[in-house]
């Protein structure tokens, strides 16, 4: 299979600096292209690759396009057109539809007939599932859940009952949605289930990471919103509420009843208490410990970050440790510096 | 499905300060509750909602009880009444028994008729399973295992062999327990597995959330104790003992070996490093390293936390760094100082 | 069944001190092993329990043997010794051959004669399986995926399309390979899937524990090569290589594209920025933020680890945020002392 470029630009927003017939059947890494490969440059960290490159073409920006020693498509946004012009050459998605024999049905469903439901699944009573929709081998979909038109669940992937998701949304393997938040009541010691009574709402366009779980609410739902992007072996405890178009990196952990804005971006391995919110267009940096709620738009970040040499750590450590000796120090210093230019002046 | 207030509280230790015989339909937050329905306040943040909820009745502490302006349920603990009393308004349990036809079970199993095995369950051989246990659908249960009295597990739990699990206790979805330790022994520069001859024991009252792994013991078995709680995608690794009514919250991973005591919390994702011990009684806050042996009972942190601009982290970083060179500096003042002064007195 | 000591270590390189003929009929830990155990001694804090053993034998190092009650089985790897010994006493794998007749199976699969394939498995098109590969129950394979002689997959691991894994490997149950890596463009503010193109290729002799999850390439193959140990609940982002022999612990996460060396040791919940290299040998630290290349082997760590009293842990936190107003005030100290000197010279 391969394209023209002017074929695999088509709608998209570029300027073609080159030949715009050369033919296209693969994509490369800027190191790794051969003759007939597109690639892109969307990281200056890879420009040093740029003069060497074996690709017939290179996405790029303009800032990137006199250099560029073969045909470029010059965009503004070259990351978008790469994931546009990526998908010619993505393998097809097989036209599935129907009900594998092997799947079991529960009472009162109404499933789309251009849904597809794999070999092993096990469905629930008044499930529902939209058009075109894709329920990958062995998953499990609990009662009055909703699935809406095209999303796709990959093998393996847990709804609890009464679980809703809007459409073209994709939750990778391993997925369980609508587990019990976690929350109990001591009483003499010994913990009590609080009963779980919510659900959890999950926008259109919603991609969902392997292994990664959302809690169903404690009294409310949890809410996905529309767009939202989470990675791997991510924790989302009960009440939350992540708005539109947040995109967060795999590992992170947000703690209940925690309400995250929209468009925000979320480094990995971070961590976020419970009952706080952060506004709208915040950015966390990597492993950041959230602790107090957010009220401005900007970039946040928490710790000490940085490997550095085990001996050099632990010198910090024990520095750190002992702050306060050295803030005796200077206390000390500044009355004894007061008392002698007293001295001095007397 | 409506109650009294006077039935939904017997039994429970409480005062009701206002209508007893009022009908109650549901549950809400003190936000969102509307007529007919009861809600509770238990967090003080909350506190600022009371005048203004719509609920029917509010469930709380003695110290709010004058300013609540609808019906009030008080009592000393608000959470375990309300825990109580949302349970009502829970959907019921089917009352499920028997064993579906495509589960597979293995030789000399002894299953209680009154237990319940989901679709497409592979059970191995010689497992046990009490009286009203709930094995949902797509589990895999290895040889040996043996499941107690009216305990879950919810879809796709795995087991691996020989694992036992007591009464009441529930495994939601994804939990994989008794998967071989982290254990490698190092010959010439290759990692040689060491056989894991141990297994799991958990006891009753446990709860397991989502995708939490809990592997078997390398020689002794790894133990979680009656009531212990255990919050989603929670590692716990080989030969750890959790003491009785402990509560863990997600994301948490606590390393080979070691023992931590009897009802400690500790939050989410915090680090043990192997071969620790942590008596009882101790609470470690969210995101803790916890390196060392903790011996009295208390409220343990580490690390720096709290989220600041990312232009002030960095300069807290660097001034970090820095620290052993302000520590010179001040070393030279208090010897510049200290020469000064006795030059003066000379 | 037991067995005599002599044959325990044949082919190790070993000295026996005392009675190579015992019989030894299990393991036990140094505390705890009974009569007729082995047990071993391979970390300094359980030297103290040496002279209490009631094992029959103890692997240990030259510097233990002198003060060894019983015989003693001297080794420079008394680790390994024990790894190869402890094998005697594991379950025997059963041998399992041919394919469950529940499992499906796809057009124009290759699979050995005697392999295994076990319940309810969903194996997709054109997939290889090699001799005495065994794959547990639950399993979901992805078309043209292809698994190595003796390769073990537990219950419930996710394979997806054109995934590689060599020989004698072992997948614990939970595992997902090669789920979509984390790529998406921003396009007005909306988020689009990068389609990601590279799949995941994993070397031989390579373990991965539950619940862990790598990525496929966007472009590129993500690699694991020969010999790497994975712990339990680990992100592996997409385009990222670990060198052979590398062993990384629990709750680790590393972001796309970053390179790990060989030989390596990553301690449990350390987080990596994604476009690193790690070079070989290098060791670091749990709960470590790796967040710029690494050149030279060494021990490397990141923060503050150490849980200390809350009390404390605050204080040291709000020293920490007044760094800058201590070097104020030093610098003032500077000034000052500089001026007062100054003026007495003159």
């Amino acid at each position: 299979m391969q394209y023209s470029l002017s074929e695999l630009v088509k709608g998209l927003d570029v300027t073609i600096q080159g030949d715009a017939n050369c033919m296209i059947s693969g994509v490369g890494t800027i190191q790794q292209a051969k003759l007939g490969h597109i690639t892109f440059l969307t990281n200056s960290s890879y420009r040093k690759h740029l003069l060497s490159t074996e690709a017939s073409a290179v996405i790029l920006g303009l800032e990137d396009a006199e250099n560029c020693p073969v045909t470029a498509i010059v965009s503004r946004n070259p990351h978008y057109v790469y994931a546009k012009i990526a998908e010619y050459f993505a393998p097809q998605r097989s036209e599935y539809s129907g009900i594998h024999p092997t799947a079991i049905i529960g009472e009162g469903c109404e499933i789309d007939p251009s849904a597809y439901i794999g070999p092993y699944c096990v469905i629930g009573q008044h499930v529902k599932i939209g058009p075109r929709a894709v329920i990958g081998p062995q998953c499990a979909i609990g009662d009055f859940s909703e699935i809406g038109e095209a999303t796709q669940l990959d093998a393996r992937v847990t709804l609890y009952h009464g679980i809703k998701i809007g459409k073209r949304s994709h939750l990778a393997s391993g997925v369980v949605i609508g587990a019990d938040g976690f929350g109990f009541a001591n009483q003499k010691g010994a913990w009590h289930r609080v009963p779980q009574l919510g659900s959890v709402d999950i926008g259109d366009d919603v991609d969902i990471g392997a292994n990664t779980s959302i809690d169903r609410g404690a009294v409310e739902n949890t809410v996905i919103e529309n767009g939202v992007k989470l990675d791997n072996l991510i924790q989302i405890g009960h009440n939350v509420r992540i708005g539109e178009n947040t995109i967060i990196a795999g590992c992170t952990a947000i703690a209940g009843s925690t309400v995250i804005g929209k468009n925000c971006m979320i480094g990995g391995a971070s961590c976020f208490a419970g009952h706080i919110s952060v506004c709208d267009k915040v950015m966390i940096t990597g492993m950041t410990a959230v602790t107090k709620s957010i009220l401005e738009p900007g970039i946040y970040s928490s710790g000490i970050v940085g490997a550095v040499p085990n001996h050099e750590f632990r010198k910090n450590n024990a520095r750190f440790h002992r702050l306060e000796n050295l803030i005796q120090r200077v206390k000390t210093l500044e009355s004894s510096l007061k008392e002698l230019t007293e001295r001095k002046q007397s």
